[in-house]
């Protein structure tokens, strides 16, 4: 997606060799016009399917997924990262992150999850593979079906991408990074 | 707003006499289209005003935030709650969860943050008033102006908008809650 390139180059940040920071326009600071065109092209390219809900987690898959929701016309459930008081009967997985160095728990409510529906997973990031591990997981868990697992950024050069293929899954990524050695950053065409 | 109202109806559920759970629309389930006409009517309230950017916190006043920057054009900042690896340089503020019970500290990066931006505060909820008084704390510490405050759902009977008012903010409230006793939700209307 040339648009979505173009800003990861204009406004990207490369912090080392493994970590792309995109605060100004996708994780902290929010570019809502980018994102409505992220949501077409996710709508776009998964549009063969009989995709019901959308799947993503807080806080940085959220605006993506309402995007792509909102061009779907389907609702969007974001997993929680912890338990909330007001939060039953859960469905959850567990969850590394190597950016933040951390494991979380992700948590959806069983009420909002049942085995009639067919999913798309949503998320910001595609590095390792945990994060859409643990979605995957929470699906599984419902009985419903996945559809498709749309990225905004996917870094090739870590394995989660290619896993995720292998077992079969669609996996759509907007802009694939093969490097970001010596602080550049290059595109995997 | 007559479609949030009706909609409150429809799918909030009253867990106790001060709390409303709306997670089948706003905060684990979010619909697209009502987030949508959120951002159009917060944009219409606000249209008198010079705001440059959209100020809110993660992770339930992403929705309402996204679709009120797509709807005035321009960058919505989350604000997060705790601080990750990749952020430094951050004004900060605590703030004090009377649903979730615990303490978090908000934290911006002050390279989205400049005197000259004129910002427009939106949340989901405003009941104690606490989630929105870090933010003017924050917005205050950048030297920027603050426009606005526009919440989806007010809580009357808690004093934070009663509060806000009386400091002299424009404070508009999609859907006001005068009571929820006894199971029934009442509207200030």
């Amino acid at each position: 997606m040339k648009l979505l390139k173009d800003r990861i180059i204009k406004d990207g940040i490369v912090l080392n060799d493994s970590v792309l920071k995109v605060d100004r326009f996708l994780n902290h600071q929010i570019d809502p016009q980018l994102m409505l065109e992220i949501g077409r092209e996710f709508a776009h390219r998964f549009s063969s399917k009989p995709i019901t809900k959308i799947l993503t987690i807080e806080s940085s898959g959220i605006a993506p997924a309402l995007m792509t929701g909102w061009a779907l016309n389907v609702p969007v459930v974001f997993a929680r990262k912890r338990k909330s008081l007001t939060m039953n009967n859960v469905y959850q997985s567990t969850v590394f992150s190597y950016t933040k160095q951390e494991t979380n728990t992700l948590i959806v409510s069983k009420s909002l999850m049942n085995k009639n529906e067919h999913w798309l997973l949503i998320d910001d990031f595609l590095a390792n593979g945990q994060a859409s591990q643990a979605l995957i997981d929470i699906v599984q868990q419902s009985g419903g079906t996945i559809e498709g697992i749309g990225i905004v950024i996917e870094k090739t050069f870590q394995p989660g991408g290619k896993q995720l293929r292998e077992k079969g899954f669609h996996v759509e990524s907007l802009a694939m990074i093969k490097s970001l050695e010596n602080g550049t950053i290059i595109f995997d065409e």
